[in-house]
Order: C-alpha cells, then sequence, then structure tokens
C-alpha cells in the first residue's frame, strides 16, 4: 500500500473508533470533554498499551492527528447527531478497516521489536481490540469484546495469517496486505451471518475458591 | 515558590486526594485495607501514569511520604469521621490546590523529557486527572470527571497559560506559579457558579456500527 | 526449592487464578473466547503492571506457559463444568500456593531491581493481588480484594516476613520459603476462621468536596 492511503486509512479507522466511544457515551450522561476522553481512549488506547509494552514512546506522542481526528468525530456528532449514523454500515466498515490496520501496525511494530511470532499476535490483537475494552471499563459496562461476536478473534486470525504469509516468503507488503483483509472479511462475514462464539454456562462453585475468598 | 512550601503543598493535595478517595469506598461497604488502596490509588495514580509513559521511575518509590499521607488520611476518617467533613471547603481548596500543583509536576516533567507543548499539557492533564478517574473505575462508578463539573479542563486550562508565559519568557519559577493559581481558580470559580460543560445527548443509530457487533 | 518444583508451583497458581477468572466470567453470560482473556488477565495481570513498573520485559512475553495454561483451565471449565469445583478446597489451596509464589517472584525481582524494601513489598502485593483487582474491573464489579477477607494484606504479611528474614542473614532459599508460607498460611487460617478486616463506615459531606464537584 502506498503511504498515504495508509495515512487516509489510519484516519478513517481512528474515527471509527473515536465514533464508537462518543455514541457509548452519550448513553451514559456525559459532558462534551467527557466524551472527548472516551472518544481519545477508543481510538489510542490500544496503540498505547501496545507501546507501554515494548517501551517505546507512545505514538500519539509523535503526531498529533489521533486527537484531531478525535475532535473531528465529537464534532461530526454533535453536528450531525443522529444523521451521522445514517452512514452507519459504513462507520461499520471504517471501523472493520481501522481494525485491520491496526492489527497490522501492532504486529510489524512487534517483530521489529524482535518478539516471537505468537507474542506479535498478541501484540496486534492488543492494538486492535484494547481500545474498546477501555472504553467500556470506563463507561462501567462488560466489555462488548467478551459478549458479542467476533472482534478480538478477528485480530487473532489476522495475525495467524500474517505469519503463514511469512513463513512462505510472501513480500511483507503483500502479507500485510492480506491479513489486514483477513481481519476486515472476518468481522464483516461474522457480522453478516450474526456467527458468535458459544456462551460460557455459569459453573456454580459449592465450596471455596479464590473469589469466594478474596 | 520555596522547596519547603512546595513541599508542603504536594502533602496537602495528596491528603485531599487520598480524603476523596476514601470518602467515596466508605459508600461502598469496603474494609479499610481497601480504603487505603483506593485512597493511594486517588492520589498516585495520576502520576503514576504520567511516569509509565515517559519512561521514568515512578515518583512514589522515591519518596514515601505519598503512602505514609494516604495512611494519615485513613487515620483521620477513623478518628473524626463525619467531623472531617465539616471543613469540606477547606478539603475542596486543598484539592484544588493539589490539582494545580500536580498539573505544574506533570508539565515540568515532561518538558524535561522534551516533549511538545501539547503533549505537555496532556501529561499535565493526565497528572492532575488520572487518578480519580482509577477511583472511580476501582469503585465501579462511571467517572465523575466525565460527568459533572470543569476538573480536568481546568488542568487544560493551566498547562495553555504555562506555555502562554513560557512564550512570553517569563521565568519559569512566575510561569509556575500564574499556570498552577489558573487551574485552582478554574476550579473555585466553576464550582462557585456551577459552571458545567454541556452533556451529549443520546445518539441512537439505526444501523449496526462498532459497539452493536463488538 | 527445586527448580523443578518451583515451576510446577508457578503452573498450579497460574491455573487457579485463571480458573478464578473464567469461573466469575461464567456468571456475566460471556463467550468462550472473552472467558479465556478474563482468565488470563487474571493469570498475569499482577506480574505485568510489576514489570511495566521496573521497565522490563513482560515475563509471559518470554515463556508461551501462562498463554497455554490459561488454555488448559478454559478447557478444563468446559469439559468437567460443576465436576471441576468438587474440588474447591484444592483449587483454593492451589489459589494460595500462587499468591505465596507470585508474591516472592514479585519481591525478589524488585530487590533485583535495586528497590528499597517497602517497595518490594508493594511490588510483591502487586504482583499477587492485582491480578483480581483487573479480573473484577473487566466484569464490572467493585474488587472483591476491597471487601473481603485477607487477601493482598497475607502478600504485605509475606513481604514484612521476607525482609526480617533478610534481616537475620538466613540464605535467600530458606527467606523465601518462609515468606511464601507465611502468605499461604495467612489466606488459609484467615478463610477458615473468617477472620476479616472492619468496613469502612459510609462517611457523609456536607459540604463540597471533590467528588462532589469533579
Amino acid at each position: 500500500m502506498q503511504v498515504n492511503s495508509i495515512i487516509l486509512l489510519d484516519l478513517l479507522g481512528t474515527f471509527a473508533f473515536a465514533i464508537s466511544g462518543i455514541r457509548l457515551a452519550s448513553r451514559k450522561h456525559i459532558d462534551w470533554f467527557g466524551a472527548y476522553i472516551i472518544g481519545l481512549a477508543t481510538a489510542i488506547g490500544g496503540g498505547t498499551i501496545r507501546d507501554v509494552l515494548l517501551y517505546v514512546t507512545p505514538f500519539w506522542m509523535l503526531d498529533g492527528k489521533y486527537f484531531l481526528t478525535t475532535g473531528v468525530a465529537l464534532l461530526a456528532t454533535l453536528l450531525f447527531k443522529e444523521k451521522l449514523f445514517r452512514w452507519g454500515q459504513t462507520l461499520f466498515l471504517f471501523d472493520a478497516i481501522g481494525l485491520g490496520l491496526f492489527t497490522i501496525v501492532g504486529i510489524s511494530k512487534s517483530i521489529a521489536a524482535g518478539l516471537p511470532f505468537w507474542v506479535c499476535i498478541v501484540m496486534g490483537t492488543i492494538t486492535g481490540s484494547a481500545g474498546g475494552v477501555i472504553r467500556d471499563v470506563l463507561l462501567n459496562d462488560v466489555p462488548l469484546l467478551f459478549r458479542k461476536d467476533i472482534y478480538a478473534l478477528a485480530c487473532v486470525a489476522g495475525g495467524v495469517v500474517y505469519f503463514i504469509c511469512h513463513h512462505f516468503y510472501l513480500p511483507t507488503s503483500v502479507t500485510e496486505l492480506i491479513a489486514a483483509l483477513t481481519v476486515i472479511l472476518t468481522r464483516v462475514v461474522a457480522q453478516k451471518f450474526h456467527i458468535q462464539l458459544p456462551i460460557l454456562k455459569p459453573v456454580a462453585a459449592k465450596h471455596h475458591t479464590k473469589e469466594d475468598e478474596a
């Protein structure tokens, strides 16, 4: 992919992630600045955790565009309100694109840090998914990620495909493209056909274990 | 400001932050040790996140006084109970002073780390505000910060004033004093006149977006 | 202790911590992958925070066994369901052993990093306890740690005993064994005799303080 189109996709993904945070915040009687912070945490949270675990400078410190894009997302929400969500399918696609791109960025940065491949997949998944978890924790909900649809698992799938392509010596740019498309397609297909993982049934404890005691 | 008065203000701010955590914890059927931890998280949480993002040794590891001050705050709560909150306005002032001081400390440390000025303002805001967010997350509430009054925004205002003073070559000590006073005054004025940011109205989605699917 | 038995205890502890996360997750309508992530966060969360604060590579990146053990814990839950918890007392013991071992690992790593002894005790406590806090935050509960029984305090007790033994020049392996046994015994005794810390009674504020305003 060309550098310009990557920057564009990065901004679209950031925008979609921020919108998802701002929209969920709007259900919780939160003020404009709070909505901005939650949008921001959704957009940059995953990448920040990755960078802290890699001991590199958090990516958003090096480029103001993530803070600006979140500001644009808040402005768009305030201006267009419900109208914005007529483009719900478009936002969903942006979100899936963001997920794909962020996952690949996470994997690439982890490879550059010399980590084993399974750790790279974990870091790609964190980059893509952790922002949504932080959003839900801040909004006092059980993270949606744990309850519905295929989300973090799409990142894992993309990561596995990445290392299969890598194993067969495909050029890096092709590998990245195929892996990102895997993430995006997994998301889109899971949504279209309502594919979900099985729910874990409650397991009751008759005796004492950690959580009864702790 | 003299070093001695800064240490005093630092302890007063820590004390007020810890009290705020302990008091909110008392509403949730939490034991003494839990209250201590929540008070501590409120007092040192923001600075710890800042130091982790800057890759410097967390400030509380270098000086036991933050753990001790939180212990004093717990003791004061246990001994004086409701009587402590007759001095509610005094505690509010300590809290505002702490917010001002912590914001400036965050900005100074970030300047020393060579970060661009807008990142320094973000780090100052994190230093001042993130402790309260951690407190509310641990107590299973939507952070008050997002819902009421001017809090994090006071840190942002102080940060902007800091860099305006800096731009006009004011001496560092004067700059710090003016910026800290900006934070404190913004808090006090916002409280006195019940100034709040507008609440974000719920925006419903008719189509699929991230949070419906994730 | 021999290296082999330490590895075994480490795996048993990891297994028990993961089970505690997975079981609590099962009450919240969470899917298999979500349960895995929560089990994982319970098992490796404390050690990860410790390593981030020490600026060393997170321990789980260097060895896949923690991710595998969590997978085994999920599989065991899916296969054996309620039957697994007939061994509730055994799991409780594994959990206490894990707590003891993780606390000592946290202390040793912090000593190696040259930290003062009280910081080492804090880091040992974080290593043992923070995973359970993360678990409860992700599951949208007030952490059990703050509400019931002696848990984090057992880590503190073990840490204090560690430094008393250290002060009297006991060999490191003996010191570690005594300290770990202190943690385990404190947990077991507190559970058996239902020893709990006093609950902090609600303290109402008549005047404004941080949390009324923030």
